[in-house]
């Protein structure tokens, strides 16, 4: 890597951009800027965003921006939206990093620090790519740029400015870095994500917490209410019980099954890496089935009554859980949702009265078909990149933004990234190695130049 | 009330004989030491008992001391042993008392203050009517006298007494005054108590809180698996699942059942006191049934994973419950924990482990004879203090050292007292009238007499 290179990626790993932390908003703005100046100098036009009208009254109420920036290439040719993300996660626990978490240090040929990877160094690898294209001969497409400020922490603003961005957003192609490859640096594109819905259910029995002598055998019992509520959402085999829940539910396809049981963990890795039996989900369906191609229900949390030493003989008066679901291309959230609260509603507990906060009806699944021209370019440029050509990849995790993006923008989306476990993304002592770096670079401009 | 036994009973309340709190533990034995000094001038040998041989080195570890007095009467006479307690709740919240809550204020012919009624104010005013006894003419019977000092946090240094006192403490009747009165200070007699036991059941899964998507469908859920275990516990008509934790129940009799249903709150008391409908326990079965002579398993508490605010993706490491039981009269505390102990280890769910803590055993359950020639004569002395005549109550509650006072002492418990609702005991402004106060000392110096 050039000694310049590698100065820029350190000033931009510098910024303090945790997006969820008011008390560095100051820090995001001038990350934003930088950013923003950097690409200016590629011959973008480059602005901050913030939702509602115009910039919001209070300067201590603003967001984060998202950074929007554009270049116009040669007529006729098509356009690629990049999305990528600035703002990092919180530095916490402090006192578990060996070397300062906004001090980009380098050790062995690779650099640690808070965002080294997620999602600073990754977006920064792919925006160097660019301009490495940009620097080449030939024909130029369009480009166009979103770098979230809050993707940490939920994406609101960037969602909230989605319906307005429409026009302007509108691609070919969305390219996103901000994922892993395979063990050993193989490439992997996702070919897949898993939707998201989220909920809190809160359960109301008695108008105080009472003794579990006296009034035990009189009254309703919250604690176990919820405890009904949460074992009816399934059948005894792991499957999901809620009637309408799996309405319109797209099955992969043969070819989707087989490469992703081809890519897939073994079942000794798992349960080495969680410590027990990786046996959730339904009994008879594959790891990859029921990671990749089911949806979930999962209780997140379950609350209610005494939980501290010894013990406390009452009867709570009230209980809540929290709940998400993940879900497959075909399901909508919306729908997915009113399925899983008619069920909880149908069978609520006698005596009790049953609540539901913070909805998040949330996102939907997609899955990209793998033969599509998109993936085989994809594939032969990372076929040239490195023989063992491309894994494929179906995460059973969620990117609400992306489905948001790719939803808003007609975009196909290109999801490649170079992380690997031992960058730590989201712990103590982040880091990134030169390797990646230069991988995801070369990958950027080498996709630019396909496309 | 003369002004001299008011004197004496103002004394006795201000002692703040919190036994649970070690920072009040002088206060606690200077209390006993009155109550000691109090007894000795009525002929009582007295001493102050603690746990283990002799007292106990180091003065910062001691518990508050047992009292323990006994007087010898003619020979040949019947012995009765008394059973109180001259510890009090912790006053909390403080802001909530109107009058300093160790300070007696007497208004309107009641003390305020905590331990007026619970059980200071009942035990001094049983003990005032032994003194009366005492005095009079006639034939003196033995008296026996525990007083505990940990009543409201579990009794353990007399339970831990007991086993080396069963000679000193045999006696024919248990006479105890910590209980209420029936509504418009009727009297009422405790026909019996239910038996308890509790403890925690832990269950682990993976080695750390996971990704809810990453792990969906891969890992077990502890949340749901703990759920799944407490909702095992019952049948859809609220009768307990259990196998084998009814074993050697023994059926009220049908005059114990029409008596209890004779004296029972109505469901619309009940309703308006807890402010839910009160269909706790098994349909088809009377609130006086479910609450007096049916066993319970209650649900005290249930934790595992988030429960902030918004939504946390995860799926929890592990999840914990907290369990009480009340047992009824023919089940053994032990195979009855042996019983859901078995029940939930036959259905730990797969992928995860079990783990039981803090498990008390506990007390068993017992009821009194009706017919008894000791209710007979208890019902004489009532139904001549008060033409309305004794209730019979079948408490939900339970009194666990008095059945292990009942078992080593031998003696048949008469357990009358005189508190009514409007006392507030546990709570801010704990009060005991006046009346209530004389209708206990009455009661004590008229049993004494007939005993």
């Amino acid at each position: 890597m050039e000694e310049s290179v590698l100065g820029e990626w350190r000033e931009l790993l510098k910024y303090e951009s945790v997006g969820s932390d008011p008390s560095r908003l100051k820090e995001c703005v001038a990350c934003a800027s930088w950013l923003r100046k950097w690409l200016m100098k590629l011959g973008f036009t480059a602005e901050m965003l913030y939702p509602g009208e115009g910039s919001p009254a209070s300067e201590g109420s603003l967001p984060p921006p998202v950074l929007y920036a554009e270049r116009q290439g040669d007529e006729g040719s098509s356009t690629v939206l990049v999305y990528g993300h600035y703002d990092v996660q919180p530095p916490d626990p402090l006192h578990e990093w060996r070397t300062p978490p906004f001090e980009p240090t380098i050790v062995d040929d690779r650099v640690y620090c808070r965002g080294a990877n997620d999602d600073k160094g990754q977006t920064f690898a792919l925006l160097c790519g660019l301009r490495d294209y940009l620097a080449s001969d030939g024909r130029k497409i369009n480009i166009k740029i979103v770098l979230d400020g809050q993707e940490e922490s939920g994406s609101k603003s960037l969602s909230d400015l989605v319906p307005s961005l429409r026009r302007r957003i509108a691609a070919d192609v969305l390219l996103v870095c901000d994922t892993s490859a395979a063990p050993a640096l193989r490439p992997a594109i996702i070919a897949g994500l898993r939707g998201i819905s989220h909920f809190t259910v809160r359960l109301s029995g008695p108008n105080r917490d009472l003794h579990s002598g006296e009034y035990g055998g009189i009254s309703p019992n919250p604690a176990q209410g919820i405890a009904e509520l949460m074992a009816s959402l399934h059948l005894p085999d792991g499957s999901i019980a809620v009637a309408g829940f799996r309405d319109g539910i797209e099955n992969p396809t043969h070819d989707e099954l087989s490469t992703a049981e081809m890519f897939g963990p073994s079942d000794e890795s798992l349960a080495e890496d969680i410590g027990c039996d990786p046996c959730g989900g339904q009994t008879g369906k594959t790891l990859v089935q029921r990671n990749s191609f089911e949806p979930t229900i999962e209780v997140n949390g379950i609350h209610s009554g005494y939980g501290g030493p010894g013990s406390k003989t009452i009867i709570p008066s009230s209980a809540f859980a929290k709940i998400s679901m993940r879900l497959v291309p075909g399901q909508s959230p919306r729908g997915a949702f009113a399925a899983v609260r008619a069920h909880l509603e149908d069978r609520c507990p006698k005596g009790m009265k049953l609540a539901f906060e913070d909805v998040v009806e949330g996102s939907a699944a997609f899955r990209l078909p793998l033969s599509s021209p998109l993936f085989r370019l994809a594939a032969d440029v990372l076929s040239e990149m490195d023989p063992r050509g491309p894994a494929f990849q179906w995460c059973g995790a969620s990117i609400p933004v992306l489905s948001i993006l790719r939803e808003a923008s007609g975009a196909a989306p290109l999801i490649v990234g170079w992380g690997q476990a031992e960058d730590r993304i989201h712990s103590p002592n982040e880091s990134y190695s030169f390797a990646q770096f230069d991988k995801a670079r070369e990958w950027a401009k080498k996709i630019f130049t396909a496309l």
